[in-house]
């Protein structure tokens, strides 16, 4: 596995919002103007990775160009006495970074953090074969480049406006897991492994 | 009001997913690459709203240029009995379109579908000022050049994975809304408005 000489700065703040999040949102120039598409994602200590089908068309305008990829989990509403101050608490990290291709060793380590990311599942499945594993793009964006930003907590009235007859406060907002749906043609007597019930 | 002579061919799945989505990921072009950043938004039949402080860095390298704005929701994690085939169930909206600055009276009524867009507020809360007016931008970009994509239920494998004895099927992801919670500086005897339970 490849490991940079200079290792990132990593602001423990930013590793547990990319843990926490479910996917990333990732941008790309192209000629008609950015796109951004949600995708997949896994992080280790030094880089974010991404994957997609070999002709995945956001994956080809990404490699060797600067991307962004942005995870965000909202965590509350928050309603002021004006809708001037409304606000919302969420955290997010934004990556800034040229995209690299990904190859041998280190797309294995990637395509498993990526099978890992919410919920632990590569050990309990069938191991890509050959021919998979050249059908799979895969692409790191190092963390130098991260930042992170919090929002919590009540709102900021206007101290003329905390007088008012008007309510103020935080409706909170959670992603909640529900309990693993077996697929139709699941054969019987095959059981969920238990990191798949959060 | 602003109405178009040539109203946008409007797909209800479109529109639906744009109302229940909580934020939006909007990329814009820099020269030091592509910026993705979440934001609240709103949404008429013809149009998606954005608003932030007249300074806003990502809004003024918006205005008068193409952007992306893509909305997702996540409905569940796929689990297949290979990693190859793993996959999530979501709802995703891409709005890709020139960003135009919106004032006079399309302001209001932008501010107002973003107040309202995850719950209603504008009503219950203090009107904004002429000065809190003029604080803040608001951009549409129109809903012409929308797709949606969508994934829903059961993994596909390989038709030979089946009888394997991994465990294949969905683990559902919802959005959840707690019961609203007062601010510490909530004078007494005032109630939530009831649409903030959600």
């Amino acid at each position: 596995m490849r490991r940079r000489a200079e290792r990132a700065i990593y602001d423990e703040r930013i590793g547990e919002i990319l843990r926490s999040g479910l996917v990333a949102h990732v941008a790309v120039q192209t000629a008609e103007g950015p796109v951004v598409l949600p995708m997949a994602y896994g992080v280790d200590q030094e880089d974010l990775y991404l994957h997609g089908a070999l002709g995945n068309a956001l994956l080809k305008a990404a490699v060797g160009h600067d991307i962004c990829v942005t995870v965000t989990i909202i965590d509350g509403l928050v309603i002021a006495r004006s809708a001037f101050h409304n606000s919302m608490n969420y955290r997010s990290v934004v990556v800034r970074g040229t995209a690299r291709r990904v190859d041998d060793h280190e797309k294995v380590h990637a395509l498993r953090l990526i099978s890992d990311h919410v919920v632990e599942t590569w050990r309990f499945g069938r191991a890509p074969t050959a021919s998979e594993m050249r059908a799979t793009a895969v692409l790191a964006v190092a963390l130098t480049e991260a930042s992170a930003k919090v929002r919590s907590g009540d709102p900021i009235d206007e101290p003329s406006d905390v007088e008012l007859d008007h309510w103020a406060g935080v409706v909170p907002i959670a992603t909640v897991f529900g309990p693993p749906q077996p697929a139709a043609d699941l054969r019987a007597g095959i059981e969920a492994a238990t990191s798949y019930e959060r």
